[in-house]
Formats: structure tokens, C-alpha cells, sequence
């Protein structure tokens, strides 16, 4: 592989006819293109080899020494590449666990190992200082006993459909698989049903040997691989739950985790399916719906019982210190113009995939900027490089640096740029609708390594196979990285960045097979993407720090705005004809006459019939909005005054904020956007319009007008300001 | 169950406002309707029970003597009950195992068991006496030895596949799992893409534990539990290989079985998923597909090796008496009429689901109807039933007897009703258009046992439920039973009926476990459905029997064949349009780029374009079968002259022959309707218009047109007969 890495890849495709840089005036492109070849030829994978080695050799959570020692090291190779760098450390909340227990009592005994063996040609696998085993950060504590009820993926349909078939797990102890939503969603849901406990499992059909060959063969889940996390009920607010909105600086204070809000109501513990295998075997009762089961081999029942198991966990509920890395190279014109780019560095574990594969892209970037700084150059704006800490457990590190600085970001943040591992295959990008053209334009200059053609191109390739259309459209983030208190908290553009679909890589998630060794084996042998990776996101800062104006379009803004509101308009819809048949399928009888006699089925109690909705205030902003982007759009800050074109800019800089609101969603505050939260009841999945989309989804009708009311304000004025700048500027 | 059995059930609902019956002039329809009371309360579901512990004491398949015995009693029941009985016999060719070896040579060597152990609780899985092992009738002979590759159901689109994968199956042996089609398929697709031998095996996604706890626990398939069953190439012509077209009677031809053109022709062997797994985890290459992955707690791979097989197979080619039992009680005042009801009687071994459930509703069907004649009651037309033998292997016994009896039957027979077991659930009827309104009024009338509404509703309910039209639509029949030869040889109009959805009968298919212990735990278990069948069934026969007119209505003939026709045409579209694009994506490279460059993917070839076919003679054949259906169903024979009468129910009972063609359909001249076979490439699966149909998606453009001309003349001349009908009745 040395050999291999000597040869550095060429980032610009052979054919690249349109070579515009929106942002960019035509003396001012032809120096960035030459500013982007010097650099290009300074890339280097085998340094991102290396530090992957180096930082994946021991456990690096939050709070670890491990954790503490990745960091030092990326501070100093900030500094070695001449970035004003500092570690910046905040005390939140993290637990750890001191008791795990998992037994079945009836009808035979079992005890659930909770341990992930030593794999053959895993280094790392068998190391176990300071690994923090299988578990589920923020769940609570507690020592219960009962009946166990499998409940499929744990959402709240699969609650409804365990009603009709007269299960209700009520002081009982429930098993839900992995996938579908955000893991954290699965303990709320449980609670709020009535359950006592909660067991999530990998089922071997969601990333095991349903997939592929299992690690060491190949890259997937082994039998006793199980997937940690944070459970913390992040919907509501990421960072130290004892802190919302305010960064956890205190390294003295006394933790109660009792005031932590987002903490379960129940206690929740990860499990492998060799361990979960003999808990479902046990179970009886109904035989679960075709679309509950999974890939072991048994016959998958709800029960409750006859299996009864009894869960014990407790937790050490102490305040962990998260080191963020933070390296600033101020920008020679506009050094009050911040552009942001980061990744954490903390894992579960050992976390090769996840997040090193990501880190080591950030550093390859800030290590080739660094070197083209030391020959000269400078941005124009201030770049501002970060590592996070504390990721895995809650966002932590990225959520209390931003609630810290919160005010300074508002003012001074352009964009920030996310990554959070990334892999073999196919360009993925994600994010804020102004850099649609930016990001479309970035990943057409970088290669795909595999197939030399752009690596836009490449994905729309896929897109075409797929019969989408094929322009890159970025979709809305919703949670689950460090960008979250960036775009949904402060209103920052933001945009999540990698490359994925080819190589196993989520076979390992969250285990301690997230290793060095599994990686090159199985994600990106050869380092052919961290460093694609590390070419597209050195290019999206290069350019934003250098652009004489900024490189942002609205109108795509105004295209996602109308499209959303079409569809949560077609949802009351789709609501209203599927409420008044299953109504009819109820009254009629049908329902029941079609069931099995010989099986329980409570056939569900009616709904509300779905009124209609005033939509207008919705439509007449979108429609508003569309205008207001059409005439932004057409402004050429290049032929303005540099009065002018400096108000222009920061009216732009800061748009994205005024789309937040100060009171935030129904139930959050934190969350102040009103174009997309994560899902209250998805996790990570994105809702655009939540406080619209989820009243209706909820048919609380009442919240749903008064927040089409208040979206359809924040819009408007969003269009009134973008209109203001258009104006201001002619 | 014994006290239960006493109780016996009344068919008629207690809500049925609409009484009408098709074929009835008033008077007489209060007169039917107080013999169905009559009728009703002869009922008895004990002898169901009785007859089918007799019947599946001992394997009863074609030639054994079990066969034999089963035939001779059901022949003197008949007789007991007044019927004019006769066993006829044939004597077709039927192979039966002498060697059956499967083993694995390498990586590792492994033996199949290819044996069904004893269950716990199954009276009769024990007894090896005249037990026909696990094989495929027909299967030729062979002994190969190649490397194994999977082919997931072994169809061509999976073969497309496998070559895009670089994989080519030459000179291999395949394994399929069952499943997607009628098991014949693939050997024959297997052999078509050169494969030299064939392993077929129930996977248990199928019908194994992923569906159910498994016998004897439950209903479904055990882990060495495997499906016998035909592999004759029955899409070319069922029946004897030897003497399609004409009765086997010669017992003393020396047969030829490499005369038999629907032998197979390379060596197949069924095998349980116990012998599955081993061979299934030794294979490499790439993995499969995700929807060819099966329940196996396995990676699926597809190989090639390095698993490696030899198959060794070797039958007695022998000819085996068919015991047909034919029950005829003959009619009063139009004898020259028949009536004919059946069902088989031979079993893969036990057979208690499939035939004997079916079997014991036409017993009772008949002594009822036999109990109703001692009181002096005697049928307006001939009553026939037929209990078939040497259905399972190739439908012999029904083939033989109806090609030995084609001329009288074309000339007497009104229609065929059949079935092939029942079970527990909902009402399910296909089979001619012609019979829709008599089928749905025939539902109508008989009072499903677990929920006491009329089978018809709920049948409907189920219906509402999943979204479809409510009302009672005969589907079109493919093959698989007994009416086969009636309908798609002779063109006689036939029906097949069954109730079924719930329960496990599908677990044990043509298994050693398709017994009386499994029928009564898992499917029927106090014969309520058995006797419902009956009731329908003997409804049926009666109303046949005993209506003024045939209750025929024609308008669902022309309904169906525009809606085939707007099929054929809305085929040709979509493949035009899917090979337009799929071209594109191939000379674009959108298929290469979007593929993962570590796995071999060879580019399909483009193919030729879709043409736009001349569909007017088949759209103006099916304009003109509208109007003449809409004329002849608006005669009403009550209103007629007896001559008139008689002349049009004569041209009325042939009409179904006129849709036949004497040269049949491409390249199987056996199957002469034009409005439906059984798939070339899905067996039972039918193809209606399947000469237009199979022309199209095999792309034989220029037959397509040919016989989108000839099915026209066809659909025109019985539109020219009907007419013809109606005029000389007005």
C-alpha cells in the first residue's frame, strides 16, 4: 500500500467543461484555479493512514485518556501547520456504566454476555483498558423485572398494531431491533407505551449476515458485535443535559442527573443477536406480523412472555471533560467573516470509520492550507478549523462550543462544513439550500477516485439508474452530527459531507470492530476517499474563504419551501382520505370480518375525521418567498459599490437566521428553525415544516393552524429581507 | 370434536335479502330453494372426518396400492349411494426413484439426507411401507458431478442477472430455491442456460420458520421437511408424456421415456433446507442479491463453487394404473347434459390437505345429493362425479380420461367444477367468465362457519380491506389441477373452488407431514370448511342440474377481454419505454458508472427497440364481443318457444369451444383456448391471450402480430356465435 500512496491523485477531472465558480469574478477564478492545482498536488494519503493508525489505536470517548491524547495531537499538527490553535474544554454530563445485567428468568435461565470478543487480525479488538463497554449513554438507571414483548423497531405504529392484536406492554419489558429510526426514539416510545424496560438488538437482517459476510470474513456485524449510543432524547435538545442553550464551562459543579430532561424514563441496554437470540426463541404468543421479522432462525413472536427477563443498569452520573480542537487561520480582507469546517474526534472506542476516517479528511485539508500559507498565501476570510469532542454520546463538544459562542457565531459565521467519518462509493451531501450551486460545483471538480470522472458526475449516474433527477438537490439535514446546534440552534448554513455506499462499514457501527484493520480491509483499503473527501472539503473552504462575494443562491431555498408545503398540504390530504376509509373499513365491519377468528384482534377505535386546514398563510410565503429569491439572485455584487456590496454580503451572511425563530418549535425551544428539526418521533430523520408537519402527523389541528400561521411569518419575513438586500443593492 | 361434529351447520346465512338465482323461472326457484333446505340438513361433517383418517392411513399415490384401495372405496361409497360407478383405469408412464444421491465433494464432503424423519404426534410419518421418497416426477435420469452456483427462483430475469454478475452457469449445477414459480420452471430455465443438473430446495423464508413455528409445533415446514412434486414440462401438454392428445389404455406398451417430450432434461432433485444449508454456506463469490436472500442464517452467495456437487439420479420408467372413479347419476329431463364435479384422490404419500380435503367434500356433495335422490328426487341433467388419480405427478388421470372421452364431452358437458383440497378462510373461486354471476350467487348462499355471514361477504370484507373491487371477480385459471384438460383442451367452461388463507397447510406441502394428525391441529380442525366446501360445491352442482336455463351470463367474457387487450397494449408501452431508458443508461455509462468497481458487472446489451404492433383486430374483437354479449344476455329463454329454447342453451353450452383453435398456441398444440394457458415460463401462473401475451415479453415481434390476428378471428367468431345465439331466439 506505501507504493500505492506514493502516487498522489489528481483532484480535477479530465473532462470538466464548465468551470463558473459562483462567488467568483473571472480574474479571481483563474487565480483560484491555479491556487486549487498547487494544492491538489499537495495531497497526501498516506498521512491520513497513519493518523487514522495512531489516533484508532485505543479507546477515545469522551472523557478517556484516549480521548484526551487525540486531542493533543490534532492541536499540535494544527499548530505545526501554523493555525493560532487552542484546546477548548467543557464539563458536561456523561455517564458510564458500573452495573449491566441482562437475564432471562423463565422459562429457562439465560444471562446475556454483553461482551464483544477478540477478532483474529484485529489489533485493537482485544484491548480492554479504558474501553467503555455495550451500552446506551443517558440511559437511566434502574433494576427491572418482566414479561418480555418484542415490539419490532419500537415506533408508534408498531404500538398501534400490538393493540389489535391485544398486547399492551404495560409494566412489561420490551425488545425492539435496531433500524427505522434514531435508536434514542425506541426507550421514549417504549415509556410513553407503558413499559417498564427496554432491550435494543441488531438483528442479523439489518446489518449481520443477511448482508454479508460477518467480521473478520467480511466487513458486517458479528454475533456478539453490538451497536452503543446515545439514547438522550436529542429531539428535544443535543449537548449536557443539565446546560440547554448555554455552555457547560464548569468543571466544579455537582451534577444532579435527575434535572437531565432528556434523559430516558426507562433503562435501555444495547444487545447483540447472540445474545438477543435466546430471549426471542423464548418468547410466545402471536407470531409476529411478515414485515417484524428478521433474519435468525426462529420464528419471531410478540409474546408477552413466557420469556421474562429482568434488566439491572447503573450508572456512574459524572461531569467528563470534552477537549475541542480549535485552529484559526485569520483571513487577510474579511477576518470578521469566520468559514467553519469540522469533525469529531471522539469514538466509541476505537472508531476508525466513525469519526476518524472523517478527522483525518479535516486534517489533510487544514495541512495542505497550512502549506500553501507558508508560501505566501492567505484567505480572505478566517478559516476556522474543529475537532469536537464528545460527539457520540450527545453532540457535546460542538453543542456547548456553539451555545459558548453563540453570539460571536451569529455574527461572524459564514457556513459551517460538517463531516463525520466517510467511505468508499458515491458523493453524499446534505444541507442548507443556499449552497446548492456551491456543493453542486465542488463535487464537480473532485475525482472520484474509482472511475476518474467527477465525482458529480458519478452521482448522478446513480441518480439516473435510480430514476431520480439527476442535478444535485441537497436534502434538509435533520440530527444525528456536530452540525446540528450550527444550522437548527443559531440558523448557520451548514452543509454534511462524505462519500458512502460501497464497503461494509456499518456492519461495525458503534462497536468495537470499528477498527483500523476493519477499515482497510473492508471501507476504503487504500485511502482513495479520505482523501476525495479531504479534496472536496479543502475546495468548499478554499472557496469560501476566497470568493469575492459570497458563493450563495437562494432560490433553491424557494423551490424546498414550495415543495414542502405542497406536501404537508397532500399529507392532510392523504390523512383524510385513508382516516375516513379505515373509519368506514371500521364501521362497516369489514375490518373484523376480514381478521382471523381464531387469532385476538381489537379492532382500533375510530379517528377524528381530518379537517381542512387553512393553508394560506403557508402558500402566500412560499410564494412570496419565490419572488423575493428570483430578484436576490439577479444581483451582481461585482457591479456594486464596495459599500454596497459589503451590505449586500452581510444582509446575505445572515439571512439563514432569519429563519429562526426566538421561541423555537412547540416543545422545543432549542430548536429554532422553522424549515426542519430532526423528528420528534424519527430521531435523526429530518422534518421540514415541523412545527407544521408534526402537528398534523400528531392531529393536534389547533397547533397545526397556529404554526402555519407563525412559519408562513418567518418566511415572509425571510423574503422581506431578502427583498431589503435585493433592494439596497440596486 | 366428536360432540361438536353433531351439531350440524346451517349453510344458509341469516341475513341474504337478494334470493335471485341465474337459470331459475320463479316457481322453480322456491322449489331449489326448499331442496337446499333439504339438502342442508343432511349435512354431516363426521364422515369428512371419518373418511379422510381412512383415506391417509397409508400412502395412496398413482400405482400404489394405497391408490388402489383409496379408489375402490371411494367407488363403493358411490355406488352405496345410488351413483352408476365405475373405476376406469389408464396407464401412463410414471417414474419412480431407484437411486437418489446428492452429495457435497468439496470444500467439505457432505451427504443430503433426502429422508423425512417421524414426528412426534403424526400417526402415519413413520410408516415407510409404499412411501414414495422425496423426488421430482419426471426428472430425467443423471449423474453429475459441477461446481454448485444459487440462482435464487431459477428464473431467466434471474439468469439476466447472474450474467450481469459475470456469473454463467454452464457445465454447473444450480440450486434454486422454491418458490415465484411452478417448480417445472426451473429446470427447464436451468437447462435452457446450459446448467447439467438442478437442485431445488424450500427455503425456510418460504414456507419454513420464518412463517410459523414448525411441525410439530406448528404448521409449517420442518427442517427436513421437502416438497415433492412434477417437473414434467406440463406448459407443453399435462398427462402421459407418451400419448398426448389421446387416452393412455394400452397397460401393455413397453415405454419409451426417451420419447417423452416433457421429460426433463437434465436431472432434478428437491431437498429439504436442513440438506440446503450445508451446500448454501459453502458457496463463495459474490453475495446475493438482497431479494435472493432467503431465512438461512447464512450470507447468500451465488457462487461459483467452491462448493462442488455430484447428483446422481436414476428412475423406474414404468407404467402405473390410474384409478379413475366415475359416479354418474343420470338426469331426468335433459340427460344428455352432464354435469361434472371432481376432485383428485391420489397423494404425495398421505395427502390429507391436498387432495383428501377436497376429496371428502365432493363424497359429500354426492351422498347428500344420493340421500336426496332416494326420496324421489332426481336431477333435470346429468350429475358426474370423477375422483382423479395420478393427479399429483402430471394430472394423468384427468388428462387420460378426458382426451379418451373428448368427443362425448365437447358434445354433453355443461361444465367442470373442481377443486384440490380446501382449508380454512376465505372463499376463493376462479375459473370462466361465463359462471361469474352463478359463482358469486353460489357464494352468496353459504354461510362461512367462523363468522356465520355468508361466504360472499366475507370474502367481500376481505376484499374492501386490501382495496380491491368488492365484488366477486373470477380470475382466469392457469394449471396446477384437474380442470386443466377441460378447460384449455376441450373448452369446456370450469370453475375450482376451495376456502383457504388461514391456517398452515402450506407448511407441509407435498410432504410426509400432509397428514391426518397436521390437517386437524393446523389447518380444519373440526372439518367446518371441509363441509362448507361441500355446500358450496353441491350448490353448485345442483343449481347446474337442476336450472330451466344455464345460469350463464357472457358480459364478464367481454369485460375480462378488453381488459387483457388494454394489458397487452399497456405491456408493449411499458417496454418500450423501460427499454428506451435502459438503452440509454447503457450507451450513456450511466450503468457502468453507478456500479461498484470491486465487483464484476457486465453491461447488458442494449436491446432492439420496442415496435408499436397493429392491436386493432384484437381491440375491434374485443369492441365486437361487447355488444354481442350485452345482446345475449338480455334473452331470456323463459320467454322462448321449447324448440328456440333448447337450441339456444345448446348454442350457449358450446360457446366456451368456439374460443378454442384447433392448431392450439405456438409450439404447444395441446392447449387450444385462446383467452388462457398456463405460462410458458410460470407454470401454474396464468398468461391470459397468452399467444399475443408470451409473443410480446419474449419480444417475438413479428409472431405478436401474427397472433394479435389470429385471437382476433377467434375473440370474433364467438362474438359472431353469440350473436347468432341471440338472433335465432328473437
Amino acid at each position: 500500500m506505501l507504493a500505492l500512496l506514493l502516487a498522489a491523485t489528481t483532484a480535477a477531472p479530465a473532462q470538466a467543461p464548465d468551470r463558473a465558480l459562483a462567488g467568483f469574478r473571472p480574474d479571481s477564478l483563474s487565480r483560484e484555479q491555479d491556487l486549487e492545482s498547487r494544492m491538489d498536488r499537495l495531497f497526501n494519503r498516506q498521512n491520513q493512514q497513519e493518523w487514522m493508525k495512531r489516533m484508532t489505536s485505543q479507546p477515545h470517548h469522551v472523557g478517556s485518556p484516549g480521548s484526551r491524547a487525540v486531542a493533543e495531537f490534532i492541536a499540535a499538527q494544527f499548530k505545526s501547520w501554523g493555525y493560532d490553535t487552542q484546546i477548548e474544554t467543557f464539563y458536561p454530563l456523561f455517564p458510564t456504566p458500573r452495573v449491566r445485567l441482562l437475564e432471562m428468568t423463565a422459562p429457562e435461565r439465560f444471562t446475556a454476555k454483553l461482551e464483544e470478543p477478540p477478532v483474529e487480525g484485529d489489533a485493537t479488538s482485544g484491548i480492554r483498558e479504558n474501553n467503555l463497554p455495550v451500552y446506551h449513554a443517558y440511559s437511566t438507571d434502574g433494576d427491572v423485572t418482566g414479561e418480555l414483548v418484542y415490539v419490532n423497531y419500537g415506533l408508534p405504529d408498531d404500538y398501534k398494531r400490538l393493540q389489535e392484536m391485544g398486547v399492551d406492554v404495560k409494566g412489561k419489558i420490551v425488545i425492539a431491533r435496531y433500524g427505522a429510526s434514531w435508536r434514542g426514539i425506541k426507550p421514549k416510545v417504549a415509556a410513553e407505551n407503558g413499559a417498564i424496560g427496554c432491550i435494543v438488538y441488531s438483528d442479523p437482517s439489518d446489518d449481520g449476515y443477511f448482508q454479508g459476510d460477518v467480521y473478520p470474513k467480511g466487513g458486517y456485524r458479528p454475533p456478539y458485535g453490538a451497536q452503543r449510543g446515545s439514547v438522550m432524547d436529542m429531539p428535544v435538545y443535543p449537548g449536557d443535559p443539565l446546560t440547554p442553550g448555554i455552555g457547560a464551562t464548569d468543571p466544579k459543579r455537582t451534577p444532579d442527573p435527575k434535572k437531565a430532561q432528556t434523559v430516558t424514563k426507562i433503562p435501555v441496554l444495547p444487545i447483540s443477536y447472540a445474545d438477543a437470540e435466546p430471549l426471542l426463541k423464548a418468547l410466545g404468543g402471536r407470531v409476529a406480523p411478515t414485515a417484524w421479522r428478521g433474519a435468525l432462525p426462529l420464528t419471531y413472536h410478540v409474546g408477552p412472555g413466557p420469556a421474562k427477563v429482568h434488566l439491572k443498569l447503573e450508572f456512574d452520573w459524572k461531569l467528563a471533560p470534552a477537549h475541542n480542537v480549535v485552529a484559526k487561520m485569520t483571513g487577510s480582507e474579511k477576518p470578521d467573516q469566520w468559514v467553519l469546517r469540522g469533525n469529531h474526534h471522539d469514538g466509541w472506542n476505537f472508531g476508525a470509520g466513525d469519526p476518524i476516517s472523517g478527522m483525518v479528511a479535516v486534517m489533510e485539508e487544514a495541512r495542505v492550507l497550512g502549506e500553501l500559507a507558508k508560501t505566501g498565501w492567505r484567505p480572505k476570510r478566517t478559516l476556522i478549523f474543529l475537532a469536537w469532542d464528545g460527539e457520540e454520546p450527545a453532540l457535546l463538544g460542538s453543542t456547548e462550543w456553539a451555545e459558548q459562542h453563540a453570539e460571536e457565531l451569529k455574527k461572524h459565521a459564514v457556513a459551517y462544513i460538517n463531516s463525520d467519518g466517510t467511505g468508499r462509493g458515491f458523493l453524499r451531501m446534505a444541507g442548507t439550500g443556499t449552497l446548492e450551486l456551491f456543493a453542486t460545483q465542488s463535487g464537480r471538480d473532485v475525482a472520484d477516485p474509482q472511475t476518474k470522472v467527477s465525482a458529480l458526475d458519478r452521482y448522478k449516474a446513480q441518480r439516473k439508474v435510480n430514476g431520480q433527477e439527476e442535478d444535485l438537490r441537497l436534502s434538509a439535514l435533520g440530527s444525528g452530527s456536530d452540525y446540528t446546534v450550527f444550522l437548527h440552534h443559531l440558523g448557520i448554513p451548514s452543509l454534511n459531507i462524505s462519500f458512502g455506499g460501497e464497503g461494509a462499514g456499518g456492519g461495525v457501527y458503534h462497536s468495537n470492530y470499528d477498527s483500523y484493520n476493519h477499515y482497510v480491509r473492508f471501507v476504503d483499503p487504500d485511502f482513495q476517499y479520505t482523501l476525495a473527501t479531504a479534496q472536496l472539503g479543502a475546495r468548499m473552504v478554499l472557496r469560501l474563504a476566497n470568493a469575492d462575494a459570497l458563493p450563495v443562491r437562494t432560490a433553491p431555498v424557494a423551490r424546498a419551501v414550495s415543495q414542502w408545503t405542497k406536501e404537508v398540504v397532500d399529507l392532510t390530504d392523504t390523512m383524510r382520505t385513508a382516516t375516513r376509509k379505515q373509519n368506514e373499513l371500521i364501521k362497516s365491519g369489514a375490518l373484523k370480518l376480514a381478521s382471523d377468528p381464531r387469532l385476538t384482534y381489537v379492532v382500533p377505535q375510530p379517528e377524528e375525521d381530518v379537517p381542512f386546514l387553512n393553508f394560506a398563510p403557508l402558500q402566500n410565503a412560499a410564494a412570496r418567498l419565490e419572488k423575493a429569491t428570483a430578484r436576490v439572485d439577479k444581483v451582481d455584487p461585482a457591479k456594486l459599490t464596495p459599500e454596497k456590496a459589503a451590505a449586500f454580503e452581510e444582509a446575505l451572511r445572515v439571512a439563514e437566521q432569519k429563519l429562526t425563530r426566538p421561541e423555537g418549535l412547540p416543545r422545543r425551544p432549542w430548536f429554532k428553525h422553522v424549515l426542519h428539526a430532526p423528528g420528534f418521533y424519527t430521531g435523526y430523520g429530518v422534518k421540514t415544516l415541523p412545527g407544521v408537519r408534526e402537528a398534523i402527523e400528531q392531529r393536534n389541528w389547533k397547533e397545526a393552524e397556529e404554526q402555519i400561521v407563525k412559519v408562513g411569518e418567518t418566511i415572509s419575513s425571510y423574503a422581506d429581507w431578502l427583498e431589503k438586500a435585493a433592494a439596497g443593492a440596486s
